[in-house]
């Protein structure tokens, strides 16, 4: 039976003391000359034994055409099986949709979580949900600058008036039966990710945001990581795979995952 | 250089006195024994004088891996450039995911149109706005049942106390500088889509929900397509590609677009 994904979590999370999750976001342009998948292999052989997860963006891939298909599942195989792997896809669609979505997510490309966007309500997510076993993510408070213009709105609704990222975490929490859901909390509104944490305190929170979004990683880590709660993982992607745009790359890889690695360490120390 | 999707679309609703667009969702375990791409081009080459457009949705696709991709791809080639094609992947990342999404969707696949998630704001629409002779189609009202769960939910703004869905169709409004916004409003809710039109009277609608999934036609013809409003186009999918699962699927899919495209010219004289 496999694993479920609350408990690989943990583990690899105790196994290798690393909350930080590898975006591995590949820009041509940023790597010229390197193959990507290549690329990706060497920043995972490089990182492996210092974080928890490597969450892959669809975005990225797609724009490659079908070599990025295959570059996607190639990279997910080579990710070793103790370490999480997330499908950055965002989607929801209606029901029969969704339903196709997560079986592309899961099932062909095997991955052991995923993101997806809650505008369509429970009814794009429930296909998601079916996987028991997979962790899925819904954003709740993007870290980017437009997450003002809706999720911030205040709401009327039967838990009185609200931001509308609030009620979505709420509903998270009343959808959570396989206790399989997670949120997406930017680094970049700590105030907003404490009141998540409020509303749900044994929910994992999957952190954008830190590193060239410029996010406060110290209240990340002190709303998101304390003792009790369901923990959050941070995610960096440009200032690890960029960290050298020389053939030093994933050298420099290496060490900035170790430096992002320690100062989590550090910070949850003082929680 | 190229037609202004507006423009393209007025022509070819002109052209075939259509505003069917058909879903392309090939179902495998519906059309047994049938390569995809060939299904999808025998629909196309069966239905292109009665239709204004065709719609993909992306998951079917990817659920087929990287052979999917290239379904895509060519059935994307196939249609006839005189004839809209909607990419329907209801994407919404931040900035720079959005962009590689949009450099997918309109520079590799080549769509005319597409549709996208409002979730994340402004931010993560705007890369697609860019292509300004692109259509966008922003998620507003959609079809299904979970669209209540967040689309309904009352929000304070400063246009006062309204649903969540009234306050995407404003904001939906304000963006629309180089006129290539459209937005996505069920069938399945005919009084939501009227408050949509009041809202903006000058936007292309693209109505799913008809057919499989019960949507009312005849209000979201009057309401959609009124004399001087930016008019609407009606999705159908199942019924238009499995009118038959025998080897005349064909000529009933002609038959069945044929119907629904009468069906709606009758409706429109009526308004």
């Amino acid at each position: 039976m496999k694993l479920s994904f609350r408990k690989k979590l943990a583990q690899v999370i105790k196994k290798n003391q690393s909350l930080v999750c590898v975006g591995l976001d590949p820009d041509p342009s940023r790597i010229p000359g390197i193959d990507i998948l290549e690329f990706n292999k060497n920043i995972i052989d490089a990182t492996v034994d210092l974080v928890c997860a490597y969450k892959i963006n669809f975005a990225f891939y797609e724009a490659l055409g079908e070599r990025g298909v295959e570059i996607l599942k190639r990279t997910v195989e080579f990710v070793p099986d103790a370490v999480i792997t997330i499908g950055d896809a965002k989607r929801g669609d209606i029901g029969n949709t969704s339903k196709a979505y997560a079986k592309n997510i899961f099932d062909y490309f095997n991955f052991d979580a995923t993101t997806v966007s809650p505008y369509l309500g429970y009814d794009s997510i429930e296909p998601f949900l079916q996987y028991a076993e997979r962790g899925i993510f819904i954003l709740c408070r993007t870290s980017n600058a437009g997450a003002q213009d809706f999720q911030s709105l205040q709401c009327s609704s039967c838990s009185g008036s609200q931001p509308l990222f609030h009620v979505v975490a709420r509903k998270a929490k009343e959808w959570n039966k396989s206790n399989n859901i997670g949120l997406v909390v930017g680094a970049t509104y700590p105030e907003e990710m404490k009141q998540v944490r409020d509303i749900c305190p044994d929910i994992p929170f999957l952190v954008p945001g830190i590193g060239a979004q410029g996010g406060d990683l110290a209240l990340s880590v002190h709303w998101g990581v304390n003792t009790g709660t369901g923990g959050a993982i941070f995610n960096s992607s440009r200032q690890i795979l960029y960290a050298s745009t020389g053939e030093d790359y994933a050298v420099e890889a290496r060490k900035s995952a170790e430096k992002l690695r320690g100062e989590i360490q550090v910070l949850q120390e003082k929680n």
